[in-house]
């Protein structure tokens, strides 16, 4: 191995570790103030925002929610997600694929950590990075939808891994594409045999009071 | 700034410089052998590897086709391709998010460069770190599907800018999704109005031809 590559190694490693010590802290923080974080993780276009926009009208009222939401540029989806809390930041990227645990220290600053019950990271959409970044958070969801294909578990195995519940989204298109169920849900039990899936859809509503009342059972946990 | 982070930019400047110049030799590799190369990118599940087998039975007896498709784990992609080409071969990147130069290289020694006229790059599914790492293509196209919504444009500026066509995919899904055809193309003519957009679907067919012509059309220039 060269000097280059020794070098490479060791700077990522220190940057990762240097992640999950600020990672830490978040977590403490959270505790602290008594906070349930969620990280959400899926592919761009899988639907993570308008699954936020009915999670927050469900849980209105119930619990107080604040939103960290990751992109590479603009505030659109801090703005819809604006609609249904006070509590909302976007927090920008540029060239970054996924969020790290720094950033989201910095976006605590952007609300008010002592008024929630719960904080939702909607992580930049990509499949692969934010599952190599520990944010701080309590559970990590990952997100498919159907019309990705029934091939995304077996080809992203390290979501399905580390994930403490997927989502499979707009089933509600079922119908009109191909998607071998049977061969979704073998490939993701290959992987994980005691991972729970809920499926949804944000058009029928199929699946929404079960994810609410998900999240709801990890406050009791 | 602190000297880790100077180490640590000062790294990837490093690492992104050997890859320019292995993307070099690369191109160098195919024009010898007078190879036109396509770097192809888009999200998980936009279509890549079915639009890539239509586009091989499309051109079978005009263009001898080779691809070279990155994933992080599986060679199912490799597998559907090789009924339509024996030039074919899988990259698995593990955990990482994108194709870099010098796993073009090695991809080089599994296919017969001579006998190709084209090769195609399926890049690993990611909007995001694809587009920074040049592999010595000839032409980068970057891939929409409606499925995703008509915001992607906006969120992911950076492929729209280094490409030099965009697909826009699964239009036959139009009728089931909330799209906004105006907004789509609004946003993406904001950052790049010389580029062209051609509606691809596997489906209906839609698009197909277009897109074969516009790869022949490379040949000619």
């Amino acid at each position: 191995m060269s000097e280059q590559n020794v070098m490479e190694i060791q700077v990522v490693e220190n940057v990762k570790k240097i992640n999950d010590e600020v990672a830490d802290l978040n977590r403490a923080s959270l505790n602290r103030h008594g906070v349930l974080c969620v990280n959400l993780m899926g592919s761009p276009g899988c639907g993570k925002t308008t699954l936020l926009e009915d999670t927050l009208k469900k849980l209105s009222g119930a619990m107080t929610v604040g939103v960290l939401t990751g992109d590479l540029a603009t505030t659109r989806d801090a703005r819809r997600l604006a609609h249904y809390t006070d509590q909302v930041a976007q927090i920008n990227t540029g060239r970054a694929c996924h969020l790290e645990a720094n950033q989201i220290r910095k976006g605590f600053d952007l609300l008010d950590l002592a008024a929630l019950d719960l904080l939702i990271i909607e992580n930049v959409g990509n499949l692969i990075c934010p599952v190599s970044w520990d944010l701080g958070q309590h559970a990590r969801v990952g997100m498919f939808s159907v019309t990705e294909g029934d091939d995304k578990p077996a080809k992203h195995p390290y979501i399905v891994l580390a994930s403490d519940l997927v989502l499979l989204n707009k089933v509600d298109l079922l119908p009109y594409v191909t998607f071998d169920s049977d061969r979704f849900y073998a490939d993701l039990r290959s992987i994980r045999d005691d991972l729970e899936v809920i499926q949804t859809s944000a058009i029928s509503g199929e699946g929404l009071d079960k994810w609410v009342s998900w999240i709801r059972s990890l406050r009791d946990i």
